[in-house]
Protein backbone atom coordinates (compact mmCIF):
# COMPACT_ATOMS: atom_id res chain seq x y z
CA UNK A 1 0.00 0.00 0.00
CA UNK A 2 1.03 3.55 -0.53
CA UNK A 3 1.80 5.45 2.22
CA UNK A 4 -1.16 7.73 1.75
CA UNK A 5 -3.00 3.99 2.41
CA UNK A 6 -0.88 3.24 5.35
CA UNK A 7 -2.26 6.25 7.16
CA UNK A 8 -6.10 5.29 6.28
CA UNK A 9 -5.82 2.06 7.46
CA UNK A 10 -3.33 3.53 11.11
CA UNK A 11 -5.64 6.65 11.01
CA UNK A 12 -2.24 8.17 11.64
CA UNK A 13 -1.55 11.30 9.61
CA UNK A 14 1.12 11.48 6.46
CA UNK A 15 2.79 14.01 8.31
CA UNK A 16 3.28 11.43 11.57
CA UNK A 17 3.92 8.75 9.72
CA UNK A 18 7.04 10.81 8.10
CA UNK A 19 7.96 11.96 10.99
CA UNK A 20 8.29 8.19 12.31
CA UNK A 21 10.22 7.21 9.42
CA UNK A 22 12.73 10.22 9.91
CA UNK A 23 13.32 9.29 13.82
CA UNK A 24 13.81 5.48 12.57
CA UNK A 25 10.73 4.64 14.57
CA UNK A 26 8.87 2.91 11.34
CA UNK A 27 11.18 1.40 8.37
CA UNK A 28 11.55 2.56 5.25
CA UNK A 29 8.82 0.92 2.62
CA UNK A 30 9.92 -0.70 -0.52
CA UNK A 31 11.43 2.43 -2.67
CA UNK A 32 9.15 1.85 -6.33
CA UNK A 33 10.20 5.32 -7.77
CA UNK A 34 12.13 8.10 -6.70
CA UNK A 35 9.26 9.80 -4.80
CA UNK A 36 7.00 6.20 -4.02
CA UNK A 37 7.25 3.47 -1.42
CA UNK A 38 5.77 0.55 -0.98
CA UNK A 39 4.10 -0.59 2.48
CA UNK A 40 2.86 -3.65 3.82
CA UNK A 41 1.45 -5.49 6.66
CA UNK A 42 4.56 -5.22 9.21
CA UNK A 43 4.48 -1.49 8.66
CA UNK A 44 0.79 -1.00 9.52
CA UNK A 45 1.34 -3.32 12.37
CA UNK A 46 4.59 -1.16 13.46
CA UNK A 47 2.17 2.29 13.23
CA UNK A 48 0.09 0.93 15.47
CA UNK A 49 2.50 -0.01 18.14
CA UNK A 50 4.28 3.08 17.92
CA UNK A 51 0.98 5.00 18.24
CA UNK A 52 -0.15 3.24 21.18
CA UNK A 53 2.79 3.48 23.14
CA UNK A 54 2.97 7.05 22.44
CA UNK A 55 -0.80 7.96 22.89
CA UNK A 56 -1.73 5.64 25.10
CA UNK A 57 1.44 4.32 27.18
CA UNK A 58 2.36 7.46 27.73
CA UNK A 59 6.11 6.57 26.34
CA UNK A 60 8.23 9.15 25.29
CA UNK A 61 10.31 8.83 21.83
CA UNK A 62 13.59 7.08 23.66
CA UNK A 63 11.21 4.77 25.21
CA UNK A 64 9.81 3.78 21.79
CA UNK A 65 13.01 3.33 20.41
CA UNK A 66 14.42 0.97 23.30
CA UNK A 67 10.88 -1.06 22.57
CA UNK A 68 11.47 -1.18 19.11
CA UNK A 69 15.44 -2.06 19.55
CA UNK A 70 13.88 -5.50 21.72
CA UNK A 71 11.57 -6.08 18.84
CA UNK A 72 14.59 -6.03 16.01
CA UNK A 73 17.13 -8.19 18.53
CA UNK A 74 14.89 -9.81 20.85
CA UNK A 75 16.70 -10.24 24.12
CA UNK A 76 17.97 -13.93 24.87
CA UNK A 77 14.69 -14.46 27.63
CA UNK A 78 11.30 -13.19 27.95
CA UNK A 79 11.97 -12.05 30.96
CA UNK A 80 14.27 -9.65 29.72
CA UNK A 81 11.96 -8.79 27.21
CA UNK A 82 9.65 -7.58 30.10
CA UNK A 83 12.20 -5.73 31.40
CA UNK A 84 13.13 -3.26 28.40
CA UNK A 85 8.88 -2.83 28.27
CA UNK A 86 8.89 -2.18 31.98
CA UNK A 87 11.82 0.67 31.55
CA UNK A 88 9.97 2.31 28.91
CA UNK A 89 6.98 2.37 30.71
CA UNK A 90 6.01 6.44 32.15
CA UNK A 91 6.45 4.98 36.47
CA UNK A 92 5.94 7.54 39.07
CA UNK A 93 8.61 8.01 41.81
CA UNK A 94 10.78 5.66 39.47
CA UNK A 95 14.27 7.95 40.77
CA UNK A 96 13.53 8.09 44.45
CA UNK A 97 16.49 6.10 46.32
CA UNK A 98 15.68 1.91 46.92
CA UNK A 99 13.97 1.28 49.67
CA UNK A 100 14.89 -0.99 52.70
CA UNK A 101 11.09 -1.74 53.44
CA UNK A 102 10.78 -3.32 49.50
CA UNK A 103 13.21 -5.00 50.09
CA UNK A 104 11.95 -6.48 53.18
CA UNK A 105 8.90 -7.28 51.41
CA UNK A 106 10.28 -9.08 48.80
CA UNK A 107 12.27 -11.28 50.53
CA UNK A 108 9.60 -12.60 53.27
CA UNK A 109 7.53 -13.17 49.80
CA UNK A 110 10.18 -15.00 48.25
CA UNK A 111 10.13 -12.50 45.40
CA UNK A 112 12.87 -12.37 43.21
CA UNK A 113 13.02 -8.24 42.80
CA UNK A 114 15.74 -5.73 41.57
CA UNK A 115 15.91 -2.71 44.61
CA UNK A 116 17.21 -0.40 41.78
CA UNK A 117 14.19 -1.08 39.49
CA UNK A 118 12.06 1.38 38.63
CA UNK A 119 9.26 -0.55 39.83
CA UNK A 120 10.87 -1.18 43.20
CA UNK A 121 11.59 2.42 43.71
CA UNK A 122 8.26 3.71 42.73
CA UNK A 123 6.78 1.55 45.39
CA UNK A 124 9.75 2.90 48.12
CA UNK A 125 8.21 6.76 46.91
CA UNK A 126 4.23 5.34 47.15
CA UNK A 127 4.60 3.82 50.82
CA UNK A 128 6.66 6.87 51.77
CA UNK A 129 4.16 9.52 50.28
CA UNK A 130 0.97 7.72 51.70
CA UNK A 131 2.78 7.75 55.27
CA UNK A 132 3.35 11.28 54.84
CA UNK A 133 -0.29 11.83 54.23
CA UNK A 134 -0.90 9.79 57.46
CA UNK A 135 -1.36 6.61 56.11
CA UNK A 136 0.77 4.14 57.36
CA UNK A 137 0.31 0.52 55.86
CA UNK A 138 2.23 -2.16 58.09
CA UNK A 139 4.14 -4.76 57.12
CA UNK A 140 1.27 -7.31 57.45
CA UNK A 141 -0.92 -5.11 55.39
CA UNK A 142 0.95 -4.88 52.59
CA UNK A 143 2.26 -8.19 52.22
CA UNK A 144 -1.99 -8.94 52.09
CA UNK A 145 -1.70 -6.26 49.49
CA UNK A 146 1.07 -7.61 47.39
CA UNK A 147 -0.80 -11.05 47.23
CA UNK A 148 -3.52 -9.61 45.78
CA UNK A 149 -1.55 -7.51 42.88
CA UNK A 150 0.24 -11.09 42.45
CA UNK A 151 -2.57 -12.46 41.23
CA UNK A 152 -3.47 -9.33 39.09
CA UNK A 153 0.28 -9.98 38.08
CA UNK A 154 -0.35 -13.27 37.12
CA UNK A 155 -3.49 -12.81 34.75
CA UNK A 156 -0.98 -9.68 32.70
CA UNK A 157 2.17 -12.33 32.31
CA UNK A 158 -0.57 -15.29 31.25
CA UNK A 159 -2.18 -12.70 28.64
CA UNK A 160 1.49 -11.37 27.15
CA UNK A 161 2.98 -14.75 26.70
CA UNK A 162 -0.18 -15.98 24.85
CA UNK A 163 0.26 -12.46 22.43
CA UNK A 164 0.60 -13.71 18.71
CA UNK A 165 3.47 -11.66 17.68
CA UNK A 166 6.48 -10.00 19.96
CA UNK A 167 4.36 -6.54 18.73
CA UNK A 168 1.48 -7.52 20.61
CA UNK A 169 3.72 -9.14 23.76
CA UNK A 170 5.11 -5.40 23.98
CA UNK A 171 1.42 -3.49 23.21
CA UNK A 172 0.08 -6.07 26.01
CA UNK A 173 2.54 -5.38 28.47
CA UNK A 174 3.09 -1.56 28.38
CA UNK A 175 0.11 -0.63 26.62
CA UNK A 176 -1.91 -3.14 28.87
CA UNK A 177 -0.31 -2.40 31.96
CA UNK A 178 -1.13 1.77 31.40
CA UNK A 179 -4.45 1.10 30.41
CA UNK A 180 -5.31 -1.44 33.12
CA UNK A 181 -4.69 0.35 35.68
CA UNK A 182 -7.41 2.74 36.00
CA UNK A 183 -9.72 -0.21 35.38
CA UNK A 184 -8.66 -1.71 38.71
CA UNK A 185 -8.52 1.93 40.77
CA UNK A 186 -12.09 1.73 39.35
CA UNK A 187 -12.43 -2.20 40.96
CA UNK A 188 -11.67 -1.61 43.88
CA UNK A 189 -13.58 1.02 44.63
CA UNK A 190 -16.58 -0.60 43.05
CA UNK A 191 -15.19 -4.05 45.26
CA UNK A 192 -15.21 -2.00 48.43
CA UNK A 193 -18.80 -1.53 47.76
CA UNK A 194 -19.71 -4.99 47.46
CA UNK A 195 -17.54 -5.68 50.52
CA UNK A 196 -19.35 -3.24 52.47
CA UNK A 197 -22.74 -3.71 51.59
CA UNK A 198 -22.11 -7.74 52.12
CA UNK A 199 -21.17 -6.93 55.40
CA UNK A 200 -24.33 -4.04 56.23
CA UNK B 1 -4.60 25.78 73.22
CA UNK B 2 -4.69 29.21 71.19
CA UNK B 3 -5.34 29.41 67.02
CA UNK B 4 -1.28 29.98 67.02
CA UNK B 5 -0.37 26.99 69.16
CA UNK B 6 -3.65 24.52 66.98
CA UNK B 7 -1.63 25.86 63.81
CA UNK B 8 1.68 24.61 65.03
CA UNK B 9 0.13 21.54 66.26
CA UNK B 10 -1.04 20.96 62.56
CA UNK B 11 1.44 22.93 60.91
CA UNK B 12 -1.21 24.55 58.98
CA UNK B 13 -1.15 28.06 58.87
CA UNK B 14 -3.00 30.76 61.15
CA UNK B 15 -4.77 32.48 57.84
CA UNK B 16 -5.94 29.00 56.26
CA UNK B 17 -7.05 27.81 59.83
CA UNK B 18 -9.24 31.09 59.83
CA UNK B 19 -10.43 30.19 56.50
CA UNK B 20 -11.53 26.64 57.34
CA UNK B 21 -13.50 28.92 60.38
CA UNK B 22 -15.44 30.89 58.08
CA UNK B 23 -16.26 27.69 55.38
CA UNK B 24 -17.37 25.80 58.53
CA UNK B 25 -14.77 23.12 57.96
CA UNK B 26 -13.71 23.84 61.44
CA UNK B 27 -16.17 24.22 64.20
CA UNK B 28 -15.58 27.40 66.21
CA UNK B 29 -13.09 27.26 69.64
CA UNK B 30 -14.86 27.97 73.20
CA UNK B 31 -14.41 32.28 73.39
CA UNK B 32 -12.68 33.04 76.48
CA UNK B 33 -13.03 37.33 74.92
CA UNK B 34 -13.79 38.98 72.23
CA UNK B 35 -10.88 38.22 70.48
CA UNK B 36 -9.52 34.79 71.54
CA UNK B 37 -10.82 31.51 71.72
CA UNK B 38 -9.70 27.92 73.24
CA UNK B 39 -9.42 24.71 71.16
CA UNK B 40 -9.10 21.25 72.17
CA UNK B 41 -7.78 18.05 70.88
CA UNK B 42 -11.28 17.62 68.78
CA UNK B 43 -10.23 20.89 66.70
CA UNK B 44 -7.17 19.17 66.10
CA UNK B 45 -8.34 16.21 64.71
CA UNK B 46 -10.54 17.95 62.47
CA UNK B 47 -8.12 20.43 61.05
CA UNK B 48 -5.60 17.21 60.54
CA UNK B 49 -9.04 15.69 58.58
CA UNK B 50 -9.74 18.74 56.54
CA UNK B 51 -5.77 19.26 55.13
CA UNK B 52 -5.85 15.73 54.72
CA UNK B 53 -8.58 15.18 52.42
CA UNK B 54 -7.75 18.27 50.70
CA UNK B 55 -3.81 17.85 50.08
CA UNK B 56 -3.90 14.15 49.84
CA UNK B 57 -7.08 13.35 48.97
CA UNK B 58 -7.65 15.52 45.88
CA UNK B 59 -11.14 16.54 47.66
CA UNK B 60 -12.99 19.64 46.75
CA UNK B 61 -14.37 21.91 49.17
CA UNK B 62 -18.22 20.72 48.60
CA UNK B 63 -16.63 17.09 48.88
CA UNK B 64 -15.17 18.00 52.45
CA UNK B 65 -18.11 19.63 53.58
CA UNK B 66 -20.43 16.12 52.50
CA UNK B 67 -17.84 14.00 54.51
CA UNK B 68 -18.16 16.45 57.97
CA UNK B 69 -22.24 16.51 57.39
CA UNK B 70 -21.61 12.55 57.77
CA UNK B 71 -19.47 12.86 60.84
CA UNK B 72 -21.53 15.47 62.30
CA UNK B 73 -24.82 13.46 61.87
CA UNK B 74 -23.70 9.77 60.87
CA UNK B 75 -25.78 8.21 58.15
CA UNK B 76 -27.99 4.99 60.10
CA UNK B 77 -25.72 2.43 58.86
CA UNK B 78 -21.66 1.76 58.46
CA UNK B 79 -22.65 1.18 54.73
CA UNK B 80 -24.19 4.27 53.69
CA UNK B 81 -21.15 6.31 55.57
CA UNK B 82 -18.77 4.56 52.87
CA UNK B 83 -20.99 5.83 49.91
CA UNK B 84 -20.61 9.03 51.63
CA UNK B 85 -16.81 9.13 51.40
CA UNK B 86 -16.82 7.26 48.23
CA UNK B 87 -19.15 10.19 46.56
CA UNK B 88 -16.10 13.24 48.17
CA UNK B 89 -13.47 10.80 46.52
CA UNK B 90 -12.26 12.51 43.22
CA UNK B 91 -12.76 9.74 40.59
CA UNK B 92 -12.07 10.21 36.76
CA UNK B 93 -14.81 8.83 34.84
CA UNK B 94 -17.32 9.22 37.13
CA UNK B 95 -19.99 11.09 34.80
CA UNK B 96 -19.95 8.55 31.89
CA UNK B 97 -23.01 6.83 31.14
CA UNK B 98 -23.90 3.27 33.54
CA UNK B 99 -22.16 0.40 31.77
CA UNK B 100 -23.49 -3.10 31.24
CA UNK B 101 -20.61 -4.53 31.51
CA UNK B 102 -20.23 -3.55 34.73
CA UNK B 103 -24.24 -4.72 35.61
CA UNK B 104 -22.73 -7.86 34.21
CA UNK B 105 -19.92 -8.52 36.03
CA UNK B 106 -21.56 -7.55 39.17
CA UNK B 107 -24.55 -9.99 38.54
CA UNK B 108 -21.89 -13.38 37.40
CA UNK B 109 -19.53 -12.41 40.77
CA UNK B 110 -22.74 -11.81 42.93
CA UNK B 111 -21.63 -8.54 43.95
CA UNK B 112 -24.28 -5.67 44.87
CA UNK B 113 -23.09 -3.20 42.76
CA UNK B 114 -25.87 0.67 42.03
CA UNK B 115 -25.19 0.85 38.08
CA UNK B 116 -25.28 4.90 38.62
CA UNK B 117 -22.97 4.98 41.39
CA UNK B 118 -19.91 6.65 40.51
CA UNK B 119 -17.15 3.63 41.01
CA UNK B 120 -19.30 1.73 38.57
CA UNK B 121 -19.45 4.30 35.89
CA UNK B 122 -15.91 5.25 36.19
CA UNK B 123 -15.39 1.14 36.15
CA UNK B 124 -17.03 1.14 32.47
CA UNK B 125 -15.79 4.70 31.31
CA UNK B 126 -11.56 2.73 32.20
CA UNK B 127 -13.03 -0.53 29.83
CA UNK B 128 -14.05 1.82 26.86
CA UNK B 129 -10.78 3.85 26.96
CA UNK B 130 -8.55 0.41 27.49
CA UNK B 131 -10.79 -1.09 24.27
CA UNK B 132 -10.02 2.15 22.44
CA UNK B 133 -6.32 1.45 22.88
CA UNK B 134 -6.54 -1.81 21.75
CA UNK B 135 -6.43 -3.79 25.36
CA UNK B 136 -9.93 -5.83 25.12
CA UNK B 137 -10.68 -7.51 28.47
CA UNK B 138 -12.43 -10.18 28.04
CA UNK B 139 -15.43 -10.64 30.79
CA UNK B 140 -13.09 -13.87 31.96
CA UNK B 141 -10.04 -11.98 32.37
CA UNK B 142 -12.38 -9.12 34.05
CA UNK B 143 -13.84 -11.59 36.41
CA UNK B 144 -10.61 -12.41 37.69
CA UNK B 145 -9.08 -9.03 38.08
CA UNK B 146 -12.09 -7.99 40.11
CA UNK B 147 -11.72 -11.35 42.08
CA UNK B 148 -8.05 -10.02 43.11
CA UNK B 149 -9.23 -6.33 43.44
CA UNK B 150 -11.87 -7.76 46.04
CA UNK B 151 -9.05 -8.89 48.09
CA UNK B 152 -7.83 -5.93 48.04
CA UNK B 153 -10.99 -4.48 49.29
CA UNK B 154 -11.40 -6.74 51.72
CA UNK B 155 -8.26 -5.38 53.54
CA UNK B 156 -9.36 -1.70 52.88
CA UNK B 157 -12.71 -2.32 54.61
CA UNK B 158 -11.54 -4.13 57.49
CA UNK B 159 -9.13 -1.11 57.91
CA UNK B 160 -12.21 1.50 58.02
CA UNK B 161 -14.05 -0.97 60.51
CA UNK B 162 -11.47 -0.84 63.04
CA UNK B 163 -10.71 3.12 62.92
CA UNK B 164 -10.44 4.31 66.48
CA UNK B 165 -13.16 7.09 65.43
CA UNK B 166 -15.47 8.32 63.04
CA UNK B 167 -13.24 10.56 62.05
CA UNK B 168 -10.31 8.52 61.21
CA UNK B 169 -12.66 5.96 59.62
CA UNK B 170 -13.42 8.43 57.62
CA UNK B 171 -10.02 9.55 56.80
CA UNK B 172 -8.78 5.29 56.02
CA UNK B 173 -11.90 5.58 53.48
CA UNK B 174 -11.02 8.85 51.38
CA UNK B 175 -7.08 9.23 51.77
CA UNK B 176 -6.41 5.77 52.47
CA UNK B 177 -8.35 4.38 48.93
CA UNK B 178 -6.52 7.91 47.16
CA UNK B 179 -2.80 7.44 49.05
CA UNK B 180 -2.85 3.13 48.40
CA UNK B 181 -3.89 3.43 44.83
CA UNK B 182 -0.17 4.38 43.61
CA UNK B 183 0.92 1.84 46.08
CA UNK B 184 -1.23 -0.96 44.19
CA UNK B 185 0.20 0.00 40.70
CA UNK B 186 3.59 -0.13 41.72
CA UNK B 187 3.09 -3.45 43.90
CA UNK B 188 1.61 -4.78 40.31
CA UNK B 189 4.90 -3.75 38.11
CA UNK B 190 7.08 -5.55 40.93
CA UNK B 191 5.17 -8.70 40.93
CA UNK B 192 4.81 -9.06 37.06
CA UNK B 193 8.47 -8.93 37.23
CA UNK B 194 8.66 -11.47 40.29
CA UNK B 195 6.30 -13.72 38.51
CA UNK B 196 7.98 -13.25 35.06
CA UNK B 197 11.30 -14.04 36.72
CA UNK B 198 9.52 -17.06 38.12
CA UNK B 199 8.77 -18.34 34.97
CA UNK B 200 11.89 -17.86 32.89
Amino acid sequence: MRISELSASSDVPVHTLKYYLREGLLMPGLATSRTRAEYGPEHLERVRLVRALVEHGGVGIAGVRSVLDALTAPPPSRHEFLGVAHAALPTNGEDAPPSPEVTALADELGWQVWAEAPSARALGAALAAAREAGVAIDAARLRRYAEAMREVAVIDVEHALTARSPEAAMHAVVVGTVMVDPVLVALRRVAQEAVSAQRA
